[in-house]
């Protein structure tokens, strides 16, 4: 760490902050400069993550070297992780595809779902039993109803299931059902949330915030990852901005930038950032370009009847026609979908 | 609602939009003008918020007319809603302060910085024991022990706890310790954390997420009102933007588009949105100014040695000075602190 | 446009609203629903663009129904607008790519980097001799020296050159060597600098703000457009956001929004958003994947001595890499590059 | 500037990167620590600015120490500057106000209102002659009419005039008429006219842009100053976010934050920022409250029928009423209006 003095810094102050340094078992490296005193605190970085240096008087500013993030960072890996989720396997060459509808209504509509997407190509079942609205009015899912039609389309189907966790108190019962655990963009910082499926070995697909940065992404990964579980799938979803044409802005560029960061396979999930259907294929396709190791669809058989999130939803013939154009584009990239 | 068709809607698509609205219970009214056909869609709007008009063939856009959210809305209520906290009344004439350190240390520095409060004219007592913390490897707060500090200290200065719940399963351990609930920023759209304090009279301070908007913050607070608990006190506490010298930018404007939306009362936090104690008393002042009915300020009696928030808090006697400045300027708008 | 009324709107209200609207030769339909009353004014909405009706007593909000832009919009053109320089076709089916230096430095440097470019498949060659920059002690371009170079490169080459204008003073001096005006993100709603090139015939590169939104994107098109020229070419180069792991974030979703709402060809920036090169080659493939027309790729013969944006530059021989790794992700999406 | 080496830097990148920064003449010291490589570049730091050290094989990051801006900077100056117009002091204890229409309409209109609020207070009159408007079609000022007729009101009134420019080529015709020049928001990075601003000695209102950083705003400053005239006014006229209930979210922060930062005086634009006169009066005492320097208001004598901004500006009454109140406020804060 570096802490950069203010030009009219005192020696006092310069000694007052390089003692509370080596209080806390670090050395100190004074540097004075033409224009600035700096110190180079020398040791365990993360000792130094709670004490406000930048509080002291005579500090400008203080300036971490060392990346917070452990576990889940390139440097603590061979190589990239690949997660087996009963034989699919996410993070290697394949590039895995979730579909499904937003959520869960009747038994009927969502195997049908299932055994069509799965015969365009799709690897991966997704599906709502719980559901985070906006309103208190509006459809919150239909809980363990839910999870058992799930439960039925994978059996009959051999798709795993993705499904959503809103609350510790619902842990047993999506582990029950689900292969994989969803934490939503809205809970990537509900920490509670995230140290519960760290206890599990499930397979977790972490949506990024829609304000939060990578940073504050890998730290809510390392979270999970800080509990034993490093079988993690990050998804980027969009960015909340001033703009106002779809609802939220993809962050592309995040998949080489957690490629360089991170050992974690990383998705993208281009319908709720576009927020309509018609947009889904060409953002899939940057998906695959940009590098991404999957993607995570809503398709639906009826969107006009579709209890949450219909405007967002492809049809299963308008998802199959993209499963083709996505496969030129994997194969023009060396990978296969 | 309003639903505009696109120039190049046919007779048909138009037919098949007055047919769904229809479907649901509300008459329909079209209107031709020069450049657009626009259906404007009668009655009940909420049985509308589900069906994904945006995505039906011919329609271009969307726009709803009456607002989400009722129960917190200022029509609901004959005046601003008054919350009596033991005899501390927040949303009146007077201006409430809730003063405290981020989290619970001691028994000692805690109740300390209580009395130092009070004699300042604080009102309420602040102090997290379960505190959310970006890293998981910071302090993560004393847990129930915390709790019986904030209790002890309380009851040595009368001054009612506020402490933060960021788990449904503590719910009961919060209730027996506090007065006011807090519901943190990045638990704004936790809407199971919602619904468990809506179902009890206790008040809530409900922090508004970074990134969220103010009709967002208003339908998080109409899910605590839906559960039965209109105790709800909102506080604003900085938006996520691209600047940097601070470490979130306060929605000042947040104050009277709320008062004009809602009768509860709204708060404003400096600290953590300023990161740094030596602009708290600047923004503290603005606070006043611009009509908030409250404020949340750290203090802490050794920020320096402090495990949580060191930086943005206050000693006790520039709190002292600080509330000084803040009754000339309650006094300005006429109103007291 | 409809102007939705308080709840609490009197008669006297609705009346003022609609004489109001009457009095600028529009015709009124009110319609009151259950919740709220409203007034559809009838006409040319244009003419109430000048006029707050917001801000008449009574008034709840405005909401516009028809688009601000005319010239620019799909609209007013049978098809894509396709537009050739010197017999590069901009707009068709081939990707066109813009490829060169940040800013000219020496003829030699220049004309080396042309001939590379053009070999490895780019079609057209960039180069600011006017550049605009952060600090007023930078590097600030050569000015007319820097339009000769890019003369003399273009005329060994055949490569039609693009430059920034950054000054209406300069007008005749850009026209003189350029075949491209460019108008560089920050000057996006300089309307002086639009009027000015509106008036010529030249090709015009139109760069987004980096915290536009795509109505405001094409609002400055219209400007150009509303002085004779519809020459002109959109370029997304990346939104201000909260995130600091890459400068500017690209809105690859402007792509497919812009295809449908303007006839105007749409190219991507993937240098300056980035500002590291070595996440150029992923981004630019997304960029073929999501539909653009074209790319701008900074490209320097000896990145770490560039005088400006060196960060960001591909060499050579990793450009001419890249060429070949979107020709199949072009072929793939069935174009050309 | 302190340049991060990657974990993985060999001995090779090291040497190259010190050879590096001692070729433009500055030491190199290097540290050596457990988990990173520093390498400290001794000596004036603005050698390295435009070197793409971060591109450099083996560099992870670079981080600047000293501040890129100067003749603005705090430290350049014995105390705050004041600039006298025409005997109006700014940036001194007294909180001065323009106030006056958006656009300059009539002589009869403007120099009404002139009077008007040059009896309720105000010191500095604004008109707008030339109007930077997002659409073509709307009205773009009256030019040097409307600069005549803001003359002949400042005669009459003795209050001075401040007035926007918009192009380096009308620079001359409005110093013949204004006694402070306005950059708009737009403009703030429109370095061509900062330079010819700069080349005066009349004061300057610049306005920060509305996605631009507290440090590119003082840079944009130090262009001016740069240039030889340091009678600059910053002010602060609201960012860009994803909020829409108001047209932009002030920037409180921006006030202390300056004030440690540079000697110039901080002025605060609460009218284009809210977009709606009925919030101008609570932003305005937050301003002073906050610690600006001054304020400016927009008033128009009959906002119905204005051409621009109606919605937004204040009756003459109503602004009257308004600087009555912030006389409290700036009685509270020990300061005048």
């Amino acid at each position: 760490m570096i802490i950069v003095l203010k030009k009219s810094a005192t020696e006092e102050e310069i000694e007052h902050v390089s003692e509370k340094i080596k209080s806390l078992g670090l050395s100190v490296h004074i540097s004075k400069g033409e224009e600035r005193t700096l110190i180079g605190a020398i040791g365990d970085e993360a000792k130094l993550a709670e004490t406000p240096l930048e509080a002291l008087p005579g500090v400008e500013k203080v300036m971490p070297i060392v990346k917070p993030y452990k576990l889940v960072s390139k440097e603590m890996s061979d190589g990239p992780t690949i997660i087996d989720i009963n034989g699919v396997k996410v993070g290697g060459n394949k590039i895995q595809v979730i579909a499904g509808p937003c959520s869960v209504e009747t038994q009927d509509l969502l195997t049908d779902c299932a055994k069509k997407v799965k015969e365009s190509g799709a690897t991966l079942l997704r599906g709502g039993a719980f559901k985070p609205r906006t309103s208190p009015y509006a459809f919150q899912g239909l809980g363990e109803e839910g999870l058992k039609y799930l439960k039925k389309a994978s059996e009959e189907t051999g798709l795993p299931v993705v499904t959503e966790l809103m609350d510790p108190r619902d842990m047993d019962l999506i582990c029950e059902y689900a292969d994989v655990i969803q934490i939503g963009a809205r809970n990537m910082q509900n920490f509670r949330l995230l140290m519960e499926v760290g206890k599990t070995k499930k397979a977790v697909l972490l949506k990024r915030g829609m304000a939060s940065t990578v940073k504050e992404f890998l730290m809510s990964a390392e979270y999970i990852a800080s509990q034993g579980n490093t079988n993690i799938i990050l998804c980027e979803r969009g960015m909340r901005t001033f703009e106002t044409s779809v609802r939220n802005i993809l962050d592309y560029s995040a998949v080489p930038v957690l490629k360089e960061e991170t050992h974690l396979p990383v998705f993208i999930d281009p319908s709720h950032a576009a927020g309509r259907w018609d947009f889904v294929p060409a953002l899939s396709k940057a998906a695959v370009a940009v590098g991404a190791d999957g993607l995570l669809i809503e398709v639906h058989s009826d969107p006009e009847n579709a209890l949450c999130d219909g405007a967002q939803s492809l049809k299963p013939t308008k998802f199959s026609t993209l499963m083709g154009e996505l496969a030129k584009i994997a194969e023009a990239v060396g990978r296969t979908i």
